[in-house]
């Protein structure tokens, strides 16, 4: 199977991480987002919302949306719970990483890192700050609460939200003062297989 | 169980429609997200990112974002395809809801429809325009080449999509070129147990 994705991007990471943490053989199809490689002819006939990343099976049937695709390499492993509530509580987290977490912390490092926070987009910037910090919030008092966002056990939601949660300083958010986030961060570095971003 | 929402809310107008469609009793609990209900200290305790809908179980369990909602409740039903693949292919339309669609279709109806359009909000309402031009042409390309969203069934992935797609005219899109989405929205309609937003 291949992965198309760029790998400066959390999206995307968040597969390279699923497929190192359990093992998962696969080739890796780097896209140069920033040089519009999303949105030609080749890859739209991939996926028509030009978007990465995207799993393209052997027989040639292909899966977007970074979430979905991760839970989908999951499937049977130790990161996917067994119980049908937890299962629904790592979509919850997951739904929530793409609605309420992304948005403001994933595009706040997007304009401050690669477009290196132009004056035309300070004002946006700053209004994603409110943003961020309420979803930080939010994971802090459900890490405050268990040692991982679903339980007792690393899940694909951690992942979901490890990818941008970690970087999340180059867009301004400093972790200083989420402690519960902080250790949560660490113990997820230190499971066997845990690669970096980049 | 419980299900917090408002009516008139695309998002927990999903779990009305699925209700429905599967005759599942529930309990209706009206938050008026407008007065601010929801940022109140007892919804807050049952989900600290403080929105609807919200379903709450009989023991007490939360669990939140309409999706992740729609599938538990879908669960086993002829809603949930029983394939692996197609039930990842159903995630990725519902993600592809939350960030493609959703903002854009939405937040446009929102503005126009709650707020009446105003002077202060116009360019924004207007910047929606071409992302959910976009996210219906992605819907039209596979609504011309299978029946539902994923195949020859209805899922949720249908449910989900429909409920903010067959109001879009309410944020100024014109479905009237938009064939296959047009027959697919009738499809839905005539589905036994089918009920209307509000």
């Amino acid at each position: 199977m291949k992965i198309y994705g760029d790998r400066r991007s959390g999206n995307c990471y968040k597969l390279q991480l699923v497929c190192s943490l359990l093992d998962i053989p696969h080739e890796w199809i780097d896209i140069d987002i920033m040089a519009g490689a999303t949105r030609g002819e080749a890859f739209t006939a991939l996926n028509p919302n030009q978007k990465i990343p995207l799993l393209e099976l052997d027989d040639g049937r292909c899966l977007a949306e970074s979430n979905a695709i991760l839970n989908y390499l999951a499937l049977g492993s130790h990161l996917e719970p067994s119980d049908d509530f937890a299962r629904a509580r790592v979509l919850q987290w997951q739904f929530f990483e793409q609605y309420s977490h992304e948005p403001y912390i994933a595009v706040a490092r997007f304009i401050a890192l690669y477009q290196g926070l132009p004056e035309e987009r300070r004002t946006e910037y700053e209004a994603k700050q409110a943003g961020g910090l309420k979803a930080l919030d939010v994971m802090e008092q459900q890490l405050s609460e268990t040692t991982y966002l679903v339980g007792d056990k690393l899940t694909t939601a951690d992942v979901s939200l490890y990818a941008y949660t970690h970087v999340a300083h180059e867009g301004g958010f400093d972790l200083a003062g989420f402690s519960a986030i902080s250790r949560w961060l660490r113990r997820i570095e230190s499971e066997p297989g845990y690669i970096a971003l980049g």
